[in-house]
């Protein structure tokens, strides 16, 4: 058990938990609380750490999965300074960080139409998280962001993704502009979402393959970026609004394209 | 000049910004940085403060609306303490609180069809702020809100709102239901998102007068609320997502009404 905070293995936590840098140096990220533990793939997971008054009702609620992972009690005080979060839920692991290539985010699987969201410098992790759940729910194919992006295997990214981390491909890039001119070159095309896009989104057809460009919260997509695209497109908006949180507009988007989707089938 | 922590003004202002009872006792909220100061009505600002270094600036830029405003100067460690942000923007000002009537959120403006939001328990004071956020730019009459949604008036709700807040009529209510049975007699339909509604929420008409009802983010809707409804709708989701976010879900409802009320305009 784990009982003080020079602990090695406490240290190596808090480290992963704090910097991009660690993370990507091992490999790993930190996932904490029952539900986000009994999303994560059994067989990415690498260590368990189980405070001491939880270790009972984690054991009985995720006994299979448990045995057979590498455990550790910690006991309560220091698990709360292992916790990214204010009240800590008795349990945390590390997972491995999973490595994809575009191939696999433009493969036609299911021989459907693919559906993406590309990102440009989204800051918020709340937000990024936020969008990988929607795009999901959406069914979107995978989501390529630039690597100024938030990171998303910071925590805050990760609870809010509430468990479409594991399940969507994504990708981190240098440059948007080369990954666009890759993915129109396998017929799919991009929509650059931009206060001044002449053609209202509601007007476009996705149900072909289609990737929606979003861009930073404060500035919007860079000019150079959008002119990438296949079309600009924008939002119409009522009031004196100048423009919407750029996980409400991806949202908008992606379920837009899910709703033309669902239409062509029925 | 304020310089002094002891200040009997500068306890008010994190007093109002801390909590919800004193906002309430005083009619009053608090509204930080320079965009939100600009957006703010002037009739409602019954102070202004202004951090020393950042004075002369805010006043080239303000100068016509602080003129005619009663403001102070703060020195910029006080200021700092007063501030609710980590990196305070050198103006902060008192706004008055404003009450809306349901009468007020139920009148035919623009001989329009009235498009409302409905929300139950929302706990999470980013969620609020977009949700109102986006109501506005989806053209929305007005948010009402049982008593125990997070307030409106929390300074990370106001920063949410980008301004929306002074912008659309809202209410708080201790009753739910009888406020649906209120918004349903005057022809209004009240559309409950709830994970087992049967209609898919693309399936129904929103042109006439609409109500979206939506629950609270941990549990979704109470089912006695959802009763209530005229329609139980559902969103669409594919993989293994649970549910949407609560302001994804008031997004993209908010704008398939809108889009509806657009194509029949065209």
């Amino acid at each position: 058990m784990i009982t003080s905070l020079h602990n090695k293995e406490a240290k190596t936590v808090t480290a992963l938990a704090a910097r991009k840098k660690e993370r990507d140096r091992q490999g790993l990220f930190i996932v904490e609380g029952p539900k986000m533990f009994g999303e994560a793939p059994a067989e990415r997971i690498s260590r368990v750490y189980l405070s001491q008054s939880a270790a009972a009702q984690m054991k009985e609620q995720y006994g299979e999965k448990l045995a057979g992972l590498s455990c550790e009690m910690v006991s309560d005080e220091v698990f709360a300074k292992m916790s990214d979060t204010k009240t800590p839920q008795g349990i945390l692991c590390l997972v491995r960080q999973q490595q994809y290539h575009i191939e696999e985010i433009l493969q036609d699987k299911n021989k459907k139409q693919p559906l993406l969201i590309i990102l440009e410098d989204i800051q918020d992790p709340g937000n990024l998280g936020t969008i990988f759940r929607t795009a999901e729910a959406a069914g979107a194919d995978g989501v390529i962001m630039s690597s100024r992006t938030a990171d998303i295997y910071n925590p805050k990214t990760i609870r809010s993704t509430m468990g479409s981390v594991y399940r969507i491909p994504f990708l981190y890039v240098e440059d948007l502009s080369s990954i666009i001119k890759k993915v129109r070159e396998k017929g799919v095309r991009v929509y650059a979402a931009h206060l001044g896009g002449t053609a209202s989104y509601d007007a476009c057809c996705y149900q072909k393959g289609t990737a929606f460009l979003i861009g930073n919260e404060a500035n919007g997509l860079r000019e150079e970026t959008a002119a990438c695209a296949d079309t600009v497109i924008h939002i119409p908006m009522e009031g004196q609004v100048e423009s919407l949180n750029a996980a409400v507009a991806s949202s908008i988007l992606l379920f837009e394209a899910s709703r033309q989707r669902r239409m062509s089938k029925s």
